[in-house]
């Protein structure tokens, strides 16, 4: 499937942080948004009730309704907390399967391990795309990734939820409007959804998570010049700081991006560790990204979704003083002033053998 | 199971490098050997053919006669390169699930997707148990490993194969024998099969493994004090580093033991990336560590096997010089001079607070 057309699931959650994957997927992707199914806000659009998405759509309250906007795919857009699939919802995607729709499911349980649904989409011939689930045939890393003809950038963070895919996003659309032939390279589900393509890698097998990033660079589009590559956790961060180095070493990026959120020195998550200054962040990340090949933190994408203007302001200030780095806040319309510290620090365009003979 | 007594099945391998698990297990486990099977060295002992494992045992070459010495589990202990079960393993096999034998797997491939062990296992109530196996109910990292009344040891690598499992279960037996209770803990194949407990942690899903290892170093033993935990990896190996990072935090050690093959100045799998000059390599692993609790390495088990003794005694002296740390290597008896060392790094025994009301 190359080209999807959403409809996207939200069920009263339309405006809530709940509809985060809807949000990303219809802010970011380049698929069509056919329309949103939210019985709370239907009969409105989406422009009016969710502007700073900058996209607009119809917004219906069932299936039947969507299905009238030849959407391919639908979106189960919203996280159901402490359950599976609520009824109604059922009754959604069987309808949608009877459609044949393609059903992306971004939930840690899979659609595939659902009998009456596999039954339902063996019978209209309808795909059901569990995104978490990873691919079988991950290799091990080997370094092929160092060698290929491209930019690769990494967002790494001083913690999780700091905004390493949404700064990946901003970015790639930054460089974009510049000229340059960007993509963004999805790691998480959410990114994947909005790509079309990818790989949760915190759900590979620790000793494939490497392999999983290589073959993701690696399988870019040939056209594509600069990689933004989502990053995952934060080396501080003592769950996820495995998939943080396996993502680092395996995507081999020539220049980092680093994401913190303002005033933060702990991870948000039991057991509390502590976050060193940024400048040892900085080093840290450096340090070990040169195993497999040497690269700079070239900008700092600065969260402070949590401070006024004037905070965020004198926030961005003393990091620029701390790290002598180019820093700002893509929630804030930096993208553009990042980008240009990133462009800076890429090495020149490599050409592949092929296009250079 | 509490207490195992093992039939090894070689097959032909006895004093091969292939049958490195079932040596490891000979040598290391605190299980019985019952008999070894070999039609290859079948009337010889286990002493004769292999004195450097320091344990004897009957050698016969079928299960029927290894029956006789009263085995509760069947050991796979060679690697099948390129291939699933020989057809004569097969035979034997069903013969040992007839007897009602746990069978042990630590090949990639498990035998309880194999249907035809499954049934003739439900038949007779033997065990199959694929060693690789991860547990399915494996926890996120909470930081609960920092908190028991333990001193927690781990292993550490400059690269993969330098020695790691060997170390820790040398150390483990040095330090029992200067009267600690120590206890090895295994995280990968061979050492579960020789602890009879673990986990192979380059198989858990990449977010979990820092979990697993927090979870065996809680799930020790109420009596032991000092854990010797089996290192995974190398942080300059992209391969495997995230495993190699989540057991440094995961586990929380109080003390490191640096693991090195002599001479080796890079690692020896693709992309064959530089392993930087030992103490580089110590203060990696420390400041790495120290986001969960600061720990230092206290000595190097450095592996000689591929030096003259000549050689093997300058290249210690010249690692303690270079280090400032004792140095020396356990495959050639060294092993009370490093426990020496780590025992003068340890924290002051911690009793836990049941113990101390």
């Amino acid at each position: 499937m190359t080209a999807r057309s959403w409809l996207v699931l939200t069920d009263g959650y339309l405006s809530a942080r709940d509809a985060k994957t809807a949000h990303g997927v219809i802010r970011y992707s380049r698929d069509e948004i056919a329309a949103v199914i939210d019985p709370e806000y239907a009969g409105r659009s989406l422009a009016e009730v969710m502007p700073q998405l900058e996209r607009d759509a119809p917004i219906v309250s069932t299936v039947a309704e969507g299905l009238a906007h030849s959407p391919t795919s639908l979106l189960l857009g919203v996280a159901t907390p402490g359950g599976w699939l609520p009824d109604h919802w059922r009754a959604w995607i069987n309808e949608a399967l009877e459609a044949g729709l393609e059903i992306a499911n971004g939930l840690h349980r899979f659609l595939r391990h659902d009998r009456e649904l596999v039954k339902l989409a063996r019978a209209s011939g309808a795909t059901l795309w569990d995104v978490r689930e990873p691919p079988s045939n991950i290799p091990l890393f080997t370094g092929r990734s160092i060698g290929i003809p491209k930019r690769t950038v990494l967002t790494v963070g001083s913690d999780c939820s700091v905004g390493k895919m949404t700064v990946a996003l901003e970015l790639a659309r930054a460089g974009h409007n510049r000229g340059f032939s960007t993509e963004f390279v999805a790691t998480g589900q959410t990114g994947i959804m909005i790509a079309g393509r990818g790989i949760a890698v915190d759900r590979v097998v620790a000793d494939f998570v490497s392999g999983a990033a290589e073959t993701l660079v690696c399988e870019t589009h040939p056209s594509s010049d600069v990689l933004m590559v989502e990053g995952q956790g934060s080396l501080w961060h003592p769950a996820y700081a495995g998939v943080t180095l396996s993502l680092l070493h395996g995507s081999a990026p020539h220049v980092m991006v680093l994401c913190h959120q303002a005033g933060r020195s702990a991870i948000e998550e039991p057991p509390y560790t502590a976050i060193p200054p940024l400048p040892e962040v900085i080093a840290r990340y450096e340090d070990m990204a040169a195993t497999v090949r040497p690269a700079r933190v070239a900008c700092i994408a600065l969260n402070c979704s949590r401070l006024s203007a004037a905070e965020a302001h004198a926030a961005v200030q003393e990091t620029e003083e701390q790290t002598g780095l180019a820093t700002g806040d893509v929630f804030a319309g930096d993208s553009p002033r990042l980008w240009s510290a990133l462009e800076a620090a890429l090495p020149e365009r490599r050409h592949s053998s092929l296009l250079s003979q």
